[in-house]
């Protein structure tokens, strides 16, 4: 067992990370009457909500913009009573039964339990315009941002299920989908690419990358260049959704926990990972459909777990 | 297969009950472009938070009226398109791969999925004032209510895992718990009433029942009977919270669809149930902790997992 001092100074939660996962989990802990602490490296809480543009898949709210959600979070999670810390984590270790959380500027505190919130972030393909329009157009998730490009035409980039998938989805609801893979081949699914074929309303280009997105204050078409001989071709488009992956913010954690192939942390709903005390929740964690909802719903059980391990580690 | 007309009828999505779960599936349905159905047997959407005094464990809404919140998710909903329908379903049927939804009122409708919404009630002691006081001092959920307890005393109702976990949690919260079981002995498991039993702020009272509550506008004592002999003991309280169980509402889908043994539909967070076409979201899964944010996560995967199934079988 770590000494006297150190059990006595350790906080029962520390959270890494301050998206909605996070965020929930701050107010979870703060109603259960456990002494918590947030780590945030970002001047603003909130995650990736943070550069969203408006937001429609979180009940209770019709339409909000990501930056106004993101606000009402962490003002929710303030009233809960943890302590937050605008600091980067520089390494997480279990010693003793007890968490080491070292920040970059060198200083350590102490926690019986950690929350991994750390998210996920998605891959982006460096084209011209990509970041300039992100938010304008440019979106990393169909499941998300769908449903504002209604009876409008979409270009998704990509070639996994995730990709075709999300062609998909846009084809239920978009007047033209136009999917663009670099490769002949997709990786996706035989089932899905056939499905993908058979629907009127998309166009598959392959062979081609998207190299830029043009507009004025939203993007309004994209550049294709043909990957053999670098030929361009222009088309007008509404959205794009690129679907070419995302990375889990996992680097405090791969060394200590079990994690996927793709370095997603495994995890049930109920958030344990293969470290005792180790909780992981929000899109760092290996699950189904990463969305706000489906985040702040591990944040409550990944309390929710953390109280009954404290228990039953007698360490509350 | 079902005929021509009837496939041609059907709605891709039946969402049977309009809680927290149903709402946010129709969110997510009416974002995917699928043709849904909510039915709700109640006059008011929003299942169990309609009679929720005040909510503040929905990040987003530091303190919203259980009421309000209800309003909020069923105006989301709305404006998802949905066809909302204030009928009480009879009964469920799966007939050549289409559900066939019929109301008491005789009406069949056709649906190629069904989400089963329906949710759970707590079960309840029968007690003088017990009604009259819900909202107003008497709970049936301590991670959702203890909060308002901080510092105050609690009497805590059952002899199970959920009481005996209820009180530990209201330990760390409440001044005073009193927990109160008819039997002298705990079904809950040893590990959890030793911890019980050690803690200092809890007093245990075993051989009695609740019989009633007393109060002026809110709950302010409860009166005690020993099951032996009928003596009463009067106890003041700030809050009295009920964790004697809770019945699923399965009575449309117990005879299609596996369930556990206390009748909760089984799925994981997928909510992909062993029935192929429905899915379940809410209270009534199998799920280790009921609350709002977990709720509204489930209708968000049991669309998207409704979604790859009508692709997958075609049906879309």
């Amino acid at each position: 067992m770590a000494d006297k001092f150190i059990i006595n100074e350790a906080s029962d939660v520390c959270i890494i990370g301050s998206g909605p996962a996070g965020l929930c989990a701050s107010v979870y802990a703060g109603r259960a009457g456990l002494k918590h602490v947030i780590y945030e490296k970002f001047p603003m809480c909130g995650g990736q909500i943070v550069n969203t543009g408006d937001v429609e898949n979180y009940p209770g709210f019709s339409s909000v913009g990501g930056f106004e959600l993101a606000q009402k979070f962490y003002e929710h999670a303030v009233s809960a009573g943890g302590s937050f810390r605008s600091e980067t984590v520089k390494s997480v270790i279990k010693n003793n039964g007890i968490f080491e959380i070292t920040s970059e500027n060198g200083k350590t505190t102490y926690s019986k339990t950690v929350i991994a919130a750390t998210g996920a972030k998605s891959k982006t393909l460096g084209a011209k315009g990509e970041i300039e329009f992100t938010g304008k157009g440019v979106s990393y998730c169909a499941h998300c941002d769908g449903a504002f490009y209604r009876n409008k035409t979409a270009v998704v980039v990509g070639g996994g299920d995730t990709a075709v998938s999300d062609a998909l989805y846009l084809s239920n609801l978009c007047k033209q989908v136009i999917v663009v893979h670099r490769r002949d081949g997709f990786r996706a699914a035989k089932s899905l690419v056939d499905k993908l074929e058979s629907k009127e309303n998309v166009k598959i280009i392959r062979g081609f990358v998207l190299s830029e997105i043009k507009g004025d204050t939203k993007a309004e078409s994209v550049i294709l260049k043909r990957v053999k001989n670098n030929e361009t071709q222009e088309f007008l488009t509404d959205g794009i959704f690129i679907a070419v992956g995302a990375s889990p913010e996992n680097a405090l954690f791969k060394d200590i926990v079990k994690t996927d192939e793709a370095g997603f942390i495994t995890a049930n709903e109920d958030c344990i990972t293969s470290l005792e005390g180790l909780f992981v929740a929000g899109d760092l964690r290996t699950k189904p459909l990463r969305q706000i909802v489906t985040a702040v719903s591990d944040g409550a059980n990944a309390i929710y777990s953390a109280e009954k391990y404290l228990r039953e580690s007698s360490k509350k």
